[in-house]
């Protein structure tokens, strides 16, 4: 394990600062290979008008497709359990055909009902894992397997194409992915708040004990039920929205991006994003596969701590294989956040 | 700044290399500018068969051309001066003719000579900085004042454009530079001991006085003389030649690379290299700023210990401004080295 000291993360944070600010660029239009090949940030047109409640319902039929459901809106993020502690949840998944789905997002909705998401993440338009097939086959005509100044930039088309289809109370947690990211924005908007990479040591990683949401009785609510412990703990940020109030260290610059139907964001891999959303919003993101040679990866790693292994959780007395002495400290630290 | 421990930058390294090892990529033609964009390394073939002697010497004429003199043929290198005391060395620059300093570097050379090194490094062919004129003027019709495929890719013409010519006296010690540097060799042969960012910490930089050699009488040796306060110290490596058995620690790898008559070697920066060459060598290349954006900048000096303030030198007794108090201790360590 790398011993980078919060001093030195510290540092690393300012100097980037420093230099690059917060500033995002906005294209009018789609860069070539080589200038996407060179760009930080970009954002490209793109619109599915098409794309009506009735031409996605018609479209899909009958096929059933995989819905996140939760109680609040929070799926993949930490939540605490009714045995009052912390756990990394994944929500509860369903079938459903896309007219039934559609209907649970509209805007008369019951302030009880459970909280659909579409944004299954593996790839549900299109995935370079051979033998899993699109949940949206009779959509896939309106929507490119890639983009090509990207593909062309990047050397190879995309891990995975998803479709992301919710609405205002759906909101996806602080994480960073190690992708490329194109997102464009289909109906409705979406804001990121983003952080660059050297500031991770903002986001106060802790790892957590998994759960998932279960219906244990039809037509009872869900209820967050501890994993088996063959479900390794997570790794996430404790922060469960970076725009409260003294949640970040002075040092985070938070970079708030509205990206509206038509535009398309480029999130740099490893980059932090925390995502929220108007009423009904549908959109669809490309994520390719960073480059791997060269020290890009090795720096990532360094700037979350380095370590792949993790340290232990928030919750106290919690005891996960991988926790060194020093971890251990950052536990006493971190209990109770 | 920043307080990276020897134990985070040794992960790094080790990090770095399980990832990318000791490859290089050798190309048989000239990448695109989108391939170049994409690269670590390059080769690319480049000849100018009709710089022989007679040629430069008749092109040039009767201009004066700069070269470094030097007793021992290491220009720009830790050397011990007649006190005894280790300095950084700048050469004694001296202004010739093409065919005097031709004769200067011809085999039959007496070896109780000086050594010549015409490698002004500051744009001798092409310089960015207004005002600076080239020593070759009637070489430049011979030399393409950028490469496209470079500047495409950087989006910046080069920043100098340099021409070396030497024997296999001279030598480079190590050292890394802050640009994209294309290097192209015409006559003869360089060998590049070269080393990732990654492996900056094994290459033990300390802050040495500067100092220059001097002729004090016309007629007698050079002698090195201490440069009054005004010089500011400079770090460097410690490292005198990679190449010898036990200077560095186990964890470096370095990476031999003998680039030969019209080919190039594209060396990203931020790479250490040392450079030594056959018998009357010619070479061009092609300084490119480093991209500014983003956080290679901040990634190279962090891997450098990450301080623009400078540790002290091996010379004991020696009071620099900026020493820390850690700095000190490492001083102690390294004293005599
Ligand atoms: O749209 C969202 O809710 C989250 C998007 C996201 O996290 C991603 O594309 O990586
Ligand atoms: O050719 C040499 O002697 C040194 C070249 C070098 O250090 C450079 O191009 O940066």
């Amino acid at each position: 394990m790398a011993a980078i000291t919060q001093e030195a993360l510290k540092w690393i944070s300012e100097e980037y600062y420093d230099l690059n600010g917060s500033h995002y660029e906005t294209l009018e239009s789609l860069p070539s290979p080589l200038e996407f090949s060179q760009l930080v940030h970009c954002a490209c047109p793109k619109a599915l008008a098409r794309w009506t409640d009735e031409y996605l319902a018609k479209a899909c039929g009958d096929n059933l497709i995989s819905v996140a459901l939760t109680p609040n809106g929070r799926a993949d993020a930490i939540t605490r359990g009714p045995d009052d502690r912390l756990y990394f949840a994944e929500p509860f998944v369903r079938q459903m055909t896309v007219a039934d789905f559609l209907s649970k997002i509209s805007t008369d909705r019951d302030a009880q009902e459970e909280v659909v998401y579409l944004q299954s993440q593996d790839g549900n338009l299109y995935s370079s894992t051979p033998g899993v097939d699109s949940e949206f086959e009779s959509l896939l005509t309106d929507v490119p397997p890639q983009l090509s100044f990207c593909t062309e930039a990047l050397g190879a088309p995309p891990e995975a194409v998803n479709l992301w289809i919710g609405d205002s109370r759906s909101v996806t947690s602080i994480h960073s992915d190690p992708y490329e990211n194109i997102y464009t924005v289909i109906r409705g908007s979406k804001t990121f708040t983003v952080f660059p990479p050297t500031e991770g040591w903002c986001m106060n990683e802790r790892v957590y004990p998994h759960a998932a949401y279960e219906r244990l009785v039809e037509g009872e609510p869900l209820i967050l039920v501890a994993s088996p412990p063959s479900n390794p703990p997570v790794r996430w940020s404790s922060i469960q929205d970076p725009n409260d109030a003294n949640v970040l260290p002075p040092e985070a610059h938070p970079i708030h991006i509205t990206v509206n139907a038509g535009e398309s964001l480029y999130l740099p891999a490893g980059w932090w994003h925390y995502v929220t959303q108007s009423e009904v919003t549908i959109a669809v993101n490309y994520w390719y596969d960073m480059e791997s040679r060269g020290s890009g990866w090795v720096w990532l790693n360094l700037l979350r701590g380095g370590d792949s292994n993790s340290p232990p959780p928030g919750n106290e007395g919690d005891e996960f294989v991988d926790g060194s002495e020093e971890d251990e400290e950052e536990q006493e630290e971190s209990a109770g956040n």
